[in-house]
């Protein structure tokens, strides 16, 4: 159960109105990586999690504070939009060029649609959806997951910080930017932990029988490019992150083998098919045309 | 540019054809986490890279190889369904219940969009999009989103080798999975030599200015839910993985503010506003009644 | 059957072109509440109908002219692009800021793609889609969901009237206006004679038999924030409109259990499972090695 | 801020595994009326909210209880695929057409994807996406919005009740069938206050200026069908809802315009245009020709 | 203006119902080459076209007819669904394996969304989008995507009259199959009509002026695959289609010139650069440290 | 295989940079019919095709040589945004108006989320779907999807050159229009070549047989606007292209059926229905009341 109190985390209330700034910041409330993708990704981790303890309750105690980060976001945003300019008509545009800087940068549906107010959207006005998020119950794979959402999440503030001299905006800024240092770390020591402990390891996954997958090519760099740099990296040589094998560099593809031939599926698929196959065909058609309309 | 050869990596041919697999394969060929995507991710990530040198060419390096598992996929896919029934009328699946077993979880756009073809969707049908990808110019952010996708992509194929016991399928599979197996290893390489260098380091964007965000909370674990077991990971205590802060634990928020008041835009927004702004509404209606219409 | 004349309903040309305006009227035309959606809604909810008569006549009445509403505005965004201007350098804008500023605003689609021409899209450029309709085959429900659409169609028009000055817009847009009063008034003067009548009533559907949900919580307002002003609204205390009950006000949930244990599904799906489970997971392991590869 | 209990408000366990009902459950999950829809859109409605007070107190109130049904409904789906089959070969649905009959209604994405879990789709495997929900910062139609979003909800939770016998789910969906009554009376009984209380009334926006529409078409039925039952109800004659005016009844428009003429853009849009145009196109070829390359 | 009758065009009437093939037939509804999508598309040219007469008059003409089209369908997939079972229950599927073949192969939504009625989405539930359409404004171009849109439509009706042998369905599909002759037929003589005319030619568009395209490979055959078979076709020699050129065949690209080197934006991007841009780098940190935060 | 060479096929460099028209690029890079379409449409009806041998080889020949030029213009992209402004406050874009006039023109996410990158989307931010494409093994109309794509391409790719006088950039789109002039050719070519060839022909699919189709209406134009201009076509008389038949035109349907009445579904489905079905209804709430809970 989720319970909710009237309060934010922190200070969100930006030092004037910004329309443009209004838009920019859709990216970190509905955005690839906004502040509802780490929510909902958190929240169907821990509901498909397939252990009680510590590990489940990081993902409900983290993932809480995300739902109260879209909260804050989505407020600031109304904030920003309290004097977004209705009068946008072509003339007045035309009167005063600033006016038509600033709507030019606006996201038009943040006014027809939501009357000044924020959406479920991300910076270019595309809604946000399901498939962003990542929970396959393998939890080495959901925190590398995790891991990589609040960098780029981290990365996306970065740069909105520089995109205003706002110091309300700012001020939020920071405290979201220190919130995704927080979590980049918590995510990568709950990764180590999972290794340490023995519960998941390298390749992930890491109890699918070894012996089953094609050993020669496991630990092969087949470069299929023709960039011979590539081979100076520790990715080319020397020993493997998961402690089992020994990296090798090789130009191009070690294996191959001839193209399969087309497939030619039923007649009545009506596909092109080979010249050998006509006879068949127009057998088809007849035998067609015969059985009972 | 990319040079086309007409051979594939590796056998790609079911032993016997099987539109139930068909639909299940479309997965690792269209999905969140298909072939598709990590052709284009890493195939942008070259695009967009800012440097020159290994890096890149690690980047086209295996870009290029997963263009060329993408076609191995969608040829083991036509050849699946090389014998897909078309004949599907409810009398003939009512007459024949293992017909119905297996058209009931076919995919039917193979069948009447494809012609027994495969398709650039996941094994629900949904469309390949643009948004599954993930290239932002920060390589360590991205090699973590590459380590991310090896992992769920294996994860994935090991569970589709045991939803099969076609030798040809898992050959193919066994294939793939070493395929995985080596890509996390070299993500996982590179994103370390990417700090050994000093090119990059954690919290990502590492050369963003520390003292620009709320250093206050950047260490702190704020627990949202109630579960107390959250306090025994090493995420909770200790040194954090960027060797910049000792983590503590905290239950629930260590900052708070008061909701910010609501936002009362203009009032031809046509929202619901406050009583006391009820005058000046009619003052607006009144405005708006008598300007030009 | 559907028969078109090439007339419209109301005059529907703009004044003088305005390429800014044309991306905003595409809200109307090909947004969640533009006629695209009234038409194909209408149009769904009549073929889906269940019963003859004058219900369904309603549906196919007000559906067919909506149809021509979608007509009447892609026309009006036609003309509005007509004179919309092609050359749109970075040194023509730099040159020209009320260029840049009018640049800035249009939807650039409707000049690649569209060579000047309306689209089937919402003013941020989303293509529409069928998940905007509503079709249950539950009257009461779907002309809730009628009113709701032409409620919030009339609020965006009336903010795009805001938007313009030009008198052939607003005509049009008055003309809309109207037929949104109008079908508001029509849909909640049906809805309630669904009621009269005895077809459906609250809540819907009103013929599930009441004795299968939990009755005890059926009135009961669960406050789960911690604001106290929502008990003084008559939705907390009194009769329910439904004339079933009496609204009770609680603070929080009135009834709770422990949260289910996790699952622990079969381990070849390769998650993360608890310890007690390593050695089942080992012995998954064992078996999958020795089975037939 | 949210706060999480790891507590549910309910009874959520199912009686025995069902994988094909966990696939239908996935629609009042992650459809276009599941449970994440209602909880975002209270959400955002709340957060766009313009006056403090009851109003948006009441949406605080039901938003956070609604994000705990999605929590529930998703812990009921992982329960439900605890036992589902992961041998799925076409071998093994040969010899065992239930296994068939099972595999072909089931979420293949639930198996591959999320290991057995729940995911943030609809029961057809699309999204969830933010273009579901309604929130356009005007109390009556968003109050009529949620009414309707409540109705659809406890119908497909109704329809969803006779699709299966298993005590344990029909359990919760007794007690989700209850709060959907609850919660479409709330609605309803809010709107009624809103327009009781004068902050808004029909037609919405009734702060819109009546004398700036169509009045002469904003009363008047206009069947473009030729079903005549639509004369029948109180929708075609005698008073309207709003109270401001008396339905007319009509065949068809009352009326109309020619067809303005067609559009000619700037001849670089490279559109068909008609033969007077032709010199003027050839003209135009010939300036681009002469004009620098 | 649209004006609705309440007939049929043809007879649209099942023999019996059948919920698998209503899943099917949603294909041709609100699939990417279904009838929405052809009703749609000819409605936007003809209200994107630029000139009166024959061409927009055709465009309008076969536009209403496919409008007609959509309700034909959806009203035979609500008679198909007339009789689709609604108890599910895993138990009733085990007891009748034919039950389960059914159920396997139905589209759940049709059920629990819309009460067993048709909806506007493809047969694999992907809801329709208004991307699947083309109108560009060149008519040349634009008749070829509709001649593609009726050959694709034809191919699907022609293969789902295999997968049924119900015969009110299937005197449906013979009309529609007819209609495709007749549409392909007509876009095809339309395009021949065009270039008869000289309104537009190959290459489309033909007015732009061919001086400023890069003629020498504009006849090059560049083939980037290593299958040689592709230089006995007509398409790499002999004289283009156009009457404007010679093909010619090349193993391989004519031109080429060496990669750019990578970019190198603002350092506040935050993106991973080459060592030489270190010191910047460092520079630029500090001069964000020392402006004001 | 593909295999990949870090050299360009033609010169892609810009003069300057240019963040306006990195917007405008993205149309031809992710668009509908960006290079993206055409590599993955040629590659997909590679995978799917029926015969080895010069039509095969074609579509391997082509797709590969798109997927270069998917990389071209990424790159190109990449450099129009190597300056792009990151400084975009408001107080900036009012203090500079050209400022504001260049950033309400670009593409924000090419900011925020690729750090001055190109992305997988089109001008409007809409993510690049696997619907765009076509491949449905039937290949005379696959290579008129082929011809048009390369049309509306060209089309598209002659506005962009009006959009821009970069030396740089127009260089390349020279470059790509006339390899699309050249693609036009040859799919036109090798569609004749079929036909030419015996191996497909009008209508599409040409093996089904036209005995199973309703011949009355086949070649009848029926006309369902009131344009009668239409009639004057070379597709409303004389001998049809399939060369079958003869047009024929007619206003309005040749034939007609009264609607089907409306269907009652099971009463569980919670519809309106008829008032004669009223007993039924209350017939099955009492069996539901009765039957076990």
């Amino acid at each position: 159960m989720f319970f909710h109190k009237q309060e934010l985390q922190f200070k969100s209330s930006p030092s004037k109105p910004d329309a443009v700034l209004a838009k920019r910041m859709q990216e970190i409330l509905g955005g690839q990586y906004g502040e509802i993708t780490v929510a909902m990704q958190y929240g169907f981790q821990s509901w498909n999690a397939h252990e009680p303890g510590k590990y489940r309750d990081l993902l409900y105690g983290i993932g809480a504070e995300e739902f109260g980060h879209v909260e804050m976001i989505a407020i600031m945003i109304a904030q920003l939009l309290e004097k977004a300019p209705i009068e946008q008509s072509e003339a007045a545009i035309k009167a005063d060029p600033v006016l038509g800087a600033v709507v030019g940068g606006t996201d038009i549906q943040q006014a027809i649609v939501a009357g000044a107010g924020a959406r479920p959207v991300d910076s270019n006005g595309n809604p946000w959806q399901g498939s962003y998020i990542t929970a396959s119950g393998n939890m080495l794979a959901d925190f590398t997951a995790n891991a990589n959402a609040e960098m780029q999440g981290r990365v996306q503030v970065a740069r909105l910080y520089n995109m205003t001299d706002d110091p309300g905006v700012r001020d939020m800024l920071s405290f979201l930017l220190a919130r995704d240092t927080m979590h980049q770390n918590q995510w990568i020591a709950a990764a180590n932990e999972l290794r340490a402990e023995g519960k998941e390891d390298l390749p992930v996954p890491s109890n699918f029988p070894l012996n089953k997958e094609e050993r020669d090519v496991a630990y092969q760099y087949l470069n299929f490019s023709d960039g011979a740099a590539a081979s100076e990296g520790s990715w080319a040589s020397g020993p493997t992150p998961d402690g089992k094998g020994e990296f090798t560099y090789h130009e191009g593809p070690t294996t191959s083998v001839p193209m399969p031939p087309p497939t030619v599926p039923d007649e009545r698929f009506y596909g092109t098919t080979p010249l050998p196959n006509t006879m068949e065909k127009v057998a088809g058609v007849v035998k067609d045309t015969f059985s009972k309309k």
